[in-house]
């Protein structure tokens, strides 16, 4: 048995392979690389019952992720996160099935620490000392905090609007952090020439082929957590989409491995009316998205412009008879006290969107009342506190609360 | 098989019992009660090995948890956080063994959420529909939001110096929220008022039975997650103390089920030096503590002037051997940097105490460098922003960065 059944990366544009163990980026002709692993040795050495009391991180599936030896894993006990059933907003929008992936409940509080983690991992086994990256802030946070933990340096460049806890995060690791008047595209223009004029390893979004394979897990726990059957929807946040790339390659995997039967769930991109250029795409049948301009959403994690991988994320949708939906910042600001007063659940504008999507694909009859649906929540709330208005009641000591407020 | 081995609840101080199928507060004694199961007959019906490949929260103890009817939990994944190794921290204080059980990693982001989850369940199993509670922040955000979940109204009283971000949980949830121009001890008095004026149930720490059960998992859980051996010392952040009084709780009923065997681990309460009453009782020998007055310290969660627990909390650290040092703000701030710049770990104030403590422990010899050493990190970092100051470059669109930072 070996730790990890990497064999290589590929071009899934030019079909060009390359070594897991060099250093490498994109592929020549300039798109994203992935991972291919040895199922068919995999398959015939492990079973998924073994997997029965594995430690409850995303590392119980380490045959499947791109670390070969074990010294080289960074982790801070990322993965399991919670799927927890939502009966009363499943009732509220008559889906008998409605659960929530949980992907606050994490280091870092997002699902940015699943990439970070199988990232930095790597990175450090390919002897990396320095890294380079942009981003909305949560993917910086994570990637910084998991960079310290494995002694690379990291710098970090986030647009000066990104959740202000995420320039806290990333601060107290000792990252080189900068913060950029402008868009994440932006900031990655100017970690790209900083990675040309420095020789730095380029951590962007799918710029290196191993965050993808951390997000990747998403889709693994969700298979194990439902005993290895598959639900009928996932509705996934997208932004930059390595989430939704990562849990569709997820499934394949699990498919050609046997560990799962029957039809891939459908999966729904889903993202903020101010910032869609997945959605347009889907809805004009392209393979590919334009640069979306003036782009401008609450739910900062998914104002991504274009997106590297959107082919890719395309390509999911196309495959598994998904969809993509948009939703207004009103509407998911909504979502998210509705979810918080009925459920309990602080999630994340981002994964407020999913739950909207949810309701309005119910609605049109997309969603069918039986069917078992999963919403992303790709973070806690606790993280955009600016999100919430708060005004309340300042008593002195000694002070009476006139009456009970059931009413 | 029962879903729980709850027997009747007990008084620690006048021996006097009560049932736990009706709504209990405090003894008649004015102490708080605890929980008592029959261990016999669970200890006959369960082994520790059935444990393997339950779900991956507190609720895979739920025979040592107190709720009846499994249709009355009240859920949101918690529990089953980290326990990681903090190899770098661990040689920098000549400590071989030195790890962190880190209990950001949960819903709402601090320990509070197992107590909430807990205590909610059991106050839905006995019909409560309205709840009330002082906190420091952290516990009133989980109450307010697993109350939402259990479908119970909540009314919550914090010092207006309490952390913000926990005013947004509790406020999102739909919590009557109060806050007072002072401490915890004048939001009790204003509750106490409240639920004798209006009839409400009381969550206050230790007012009722259940909220320690929640917090007894984190024994249980260290206990498996180190394969039912004990690790020599567990330093515990200690403000209200349920946390310390539930891991030696849990770790009592280990032994008598014979799941574990040796030495009970010796219990350190960590407190700030500005808040150290437990500190000051144990230094003099008593059983009980004295209100410190004019209490301070940046570990929020911790200012806790009068522990009704006290006498609970020094029991478990002479019973065990253990000490209670007393942490200065400007250390553990320190620490926390440390922490997050060597070992990736963003941890909040309280959890950093536990660090310094551990650190001055091993300096005075208490700790023995083989000693393998738990230190108990409460909440993530991030629901503290201002404990951190940041000061970032600001870039212009189309600005490069000088030179890697490497140097």
């Amino acid at each position: 048995m070996k730790y990890s059944y990497i064999s290589h990366l590929y071009c899934p544009k030019c079909s060009n392979t390359f070594s897991h163990e060099q250093k490498n980026q994109l592929c020549t002709c300039g798109s994203p690389l992935l991972v291919e692993y040895d199922l068919e040795l995999l398959g015939k050495e492990l079973s998924k019952e073994a997997l029965v009391g594995r430690v409850s991180s995303l590392w119980r599936y380490h045959e499947l992720l791109p670390i070969s030896d074990e010294k080289d894993v960074v982790t801070l006990g990322e993965g399991m996160t919670p799927l927890i059933k939502m009966p009363i907003m499943g009732e509220d929008m008559k889906i008998a099935n409605l659960w929530m992936k949980d992907e606050g409940i994490i280091p870092t509080g997002t699902f940015k620490a699943r990439g970070a983690a199988v990232g930095v991992s790597k990175a450090k086994e390919l002897g990396v000392t320095e890294l380079a990256m942009p981003t909305n802030g949560n993917a910086g946070a994570a990637w910084s905090l998991y960079a310290a933990r494995g002694g690379i340096q990291s710098t970090i460049v986030m647009p000066i609007d990104a959740p202000k806890i995420t320039r806290n995060e990333s601060a107290i690791s000792g990252s080189n952090l900068y913060l950029v008047d402008g868009l994440i595209s932006d900031a990655g223009k100017i970690v790209a020439q900083s990675v040309a004029d420095h020789g730095l390893f380029d951590a962007s979004t799918l710029k290196e082929p191993y965050r993808i394979e951390g997000k990747k897990t998403m889709g693994l726990e969700i298979a194990e957590q439902m005993d290895w059957k598959l639900p009928d929807v996932i509705l996934y946040p997208t932004g930059g989409g390595v989430g939704i790339i990562g849990i569709y390659k997820a499934l394949t995997e699990l498919k050609k491995l046997g560990w799962v039967e029957g039809e891939l769930p459908r999966l729904v991109a889903v993202q903020a009316e101010g910032c869609a250029p997945i959605v347009k795409a889907w809805e004009e049948g392209k393979s590919e998205s334009e640069f979306w301009h003036d782009s401008e959403t609450v739910a900062f994690g998914i104002n991504v412009p274009k997106a590297l991988g959107d082919f890719l994320v395309l390509e999911a949708i196309y495959q598994t008879n998904g969809c993509a939906v948009a939703i207004e910042d009103e509407a998911l600001l909504a979502e998210q006290k509705k979810l918080a007063s009925l459920e309990g659940a602080f999630v994340c504008p981002e994964g407020a969107a999913t739950f909207v999507a949810a309701r309005r694909l119910r609605e049109q009859g997309w969603i069918k009342e039986q069917d078992f649906v999963v919403a992303l929540n790709t973070g806690m709330g606790i993280k955009y506190p600016d999100t919430i208005s708060v005004e309340v009641p300042i008593l002195q000591k000694g002070d009476t609360i006139r009456k009970s407020m059931k009413a």
